[in-house]
């Protein structure tokens, strides 16, 4: 296999609430230490390095988070950062992270990874990446990975394909795309997975910067302008004009915006230990536990506690006599949480944005 | 009614661990703000100021709470401190501190007040200690006070009176004791609740000097030599004459020590909302709750939580789906702990007490 010029661009932005008080507006999921050693950016980064060296990498953040990024990753070059000029979604991040490398090289191939999620299985990771790689370099196809479904989730998209067509590309099998969905009802996601058709949406895709500028001619004919004038505000133009460029795409997400329309979409099993890491809940998943089955950063101590997830670095966390608690210490905040209803933190969330004096909570 | 020569006696000592994390060995109950606006300690001396000018105070405590008691008390005048030689329960204490006010004057009334009680209406508990006061300044009698009992607690002891006798004296009604009766089982305790007859023991004492001299000698003699000891250490002897006479006398609260010996011991209704703020749990008892039921030091977001204990002051607790937990946030250890098990917080020191590296969280 060639080598091959891959440019990875790591979605650095995002603004969850689900992991409040800890994740803060000025602190979001991808900069805490939460999911492994270190935070989910630098091991996003860390991840794709067998495959996309450093000066082949480029972080899509606003300029807050690009801040924070360039501050945890200072050995990346500062032509790494990209700033998005607006808050947009992905598709217009995509196009502008896309356009950017088109100019550069077409044949270039773009993997696009969030920095948010985790991935226990780094190593199958890079080989299904490889293989989305060159399957990327040799057709002209959107890739993308679906992760296979261990349970009926309402809280992704989902990826319809074909099982019965796939093809084996640079190493592993890849399936046609048939539809890409929005998260179901519970009633579609028990559908979805006993059928055996569909896979999670990882919103992890892998293309040609040419084949995503022709792809986006005809599919997406909407977007060509935006497109256009974020190539030309590239290749002569100030950030005034980029800003502009940019504000003709639509706030969409890539995958609405662009791959349900596109033909050519092919789709690898992500079989590499992903999670979105999506709530406090999930940690319990993902933490080792005690023999109770208390997940613990800091110094605990249980008495008849259970499945217990608590965030207290340095401090002694005791417990007694409780069950399926979160309980996370963030300095000026504390949350107390029952693990079943930590979606519910979101509520909270808002609740500190809709009182004055509870403001400086976020 | 004359101008009687009265003498506070605070129990100032007491090591509760009732109140981990935020009672410490060096901060114990007495000194925390938990159960109204300022410590216990401090609102107990207040309390008694209307029947006690402060120079005729005394605060009994070992060697670090009596530091801690002057720091909190810096205008009492030194003299108003009286350090225990050793920690052995309230009966050589008591010994101590009454032997002092007898040789000043044996006709001075002592009243003895635990340090670490709560009493929600002040105006009657003046008014009947006044009367106490009265009683054992006509009398040759003890007098004591006890709690009409509104549930069968096993956490107290219990003071049998006889109902059918009782006396007007200083405009109460005391009732003859016929015994003092150790902290019951649950049986006991219904029966006792059900009868009538018994009320809960405050550890609230009132008795002349020269009283207290006299039935010590007829009833207890075995204390007699710590007494002889005691006063003629405090005639002409230094700290470790006082020291070795104070270790004469039994390890033993003045309760099994003397009270339940003693002939002449009369009790009268401690009708003033009177609480031993015994655990965590009391304070749901004692502190405003909003609309849920939540009680909160701090500022609380609740969401579908109720019934909950927060001390959490100068930051922001959330709560979410949980009910009757006690929540104690108290800088290097928080305390989760369901409010029907608090009495397991005990447990916690105990397991901190065996383990060296959790030694500091004592």
């Amino acid at each position: 296999m060639k080598e091959r010029d891959v440019r990875a661009v790591i979605l650095a932005g995002g603004r969850g609430t689900r992991f409040w008080p800890l994740g803060r507006a000025a602190k979001p999921k991808q900069f805490l230490r939460i999911a492994g050693r270190d935070p989910m950016l630098l091991e996003t980064v860390r991840r794709i390095r067998p495959l996309a060296p450093a000066r082949r990498m480029t972080l899509v953040a606003d300029a807050a988070q690009t801040r924070l990024a360039r501050k945890l990753l200072p050995r990346l070059p500062k032509e790494s950062f990209l700033v998005e000029p607006l808050a947009r979604n992905t598709a217009p991040a995509l196009m502008l992270a896309t356009a950017r490398v088109w100019l550069d090289n077409p044949e270039a191939v773009v993997a696009v990874l969030p920095a948010d999620h985790l991935i226990r299985d780094e190593a199958r990771f890079v080989k299904t990446l490889r293989a989305g790689i060159e399957a990327a370099a040799r057709e002209r196809v959107f890739v993308t990975f679906g992760i296979p479904p261990t349970y009926p989730a309402t809280g992704y998209g989902y990826i319809r394909h074909d099982r019965g067509r796939g093809r084996k590309l640079g190493g592993d099998i890849f399936y046609p795309v048939q539809a890409f969905k929005e998260k179901p009802n519970p009633a579609q996601a028990d559908e979805y997975l006993a059928s055996g058709d569909y896979a999670w949406n990882s919103g992890m895709f892998v293309w040609r910067a040419g084949v995503f500028a022709e792809k986006l001619a005809v599919f997406a004919p909407d977007l060509k302008p935006a497109w256009a004038a974020i190539v030309s505000a590239l290749r002569s133009g100030g950030a005034a004009k980029l800003r502009s460029a940019f504000a003709l795409a639509p706030a969409l997400s890539i995958d609405y915006a662009l791959m349900e329309k596109a033909e050519g979409v092919l789709v690898a099993d992500g079989d590499f230990g992903w999670s979105d890491v999506g709530a406090w809940s999930t940690l319990l998943e993902i933490w080792p536990r005690d023999g109770e089955g208390n997940a613990v950063r800091g110094e605990a101590l249980a008495l008849d506690a259970k499945d217990c997830l608590v965030w207290n670095p340095g401090r002694l966390t005791a417990l007694v006599g409780v069950r399926n608690l979160i309980v996370i210490e963030a300095g000026d905040a504390l949350l107390i949480c029952d693990a079943a209803l930590d979606q519910k933190v979101k509520d909270i969330v808002d609740t500190l944005k809709r009182t004055k004096k509870l403001n400086k909570y976020l």
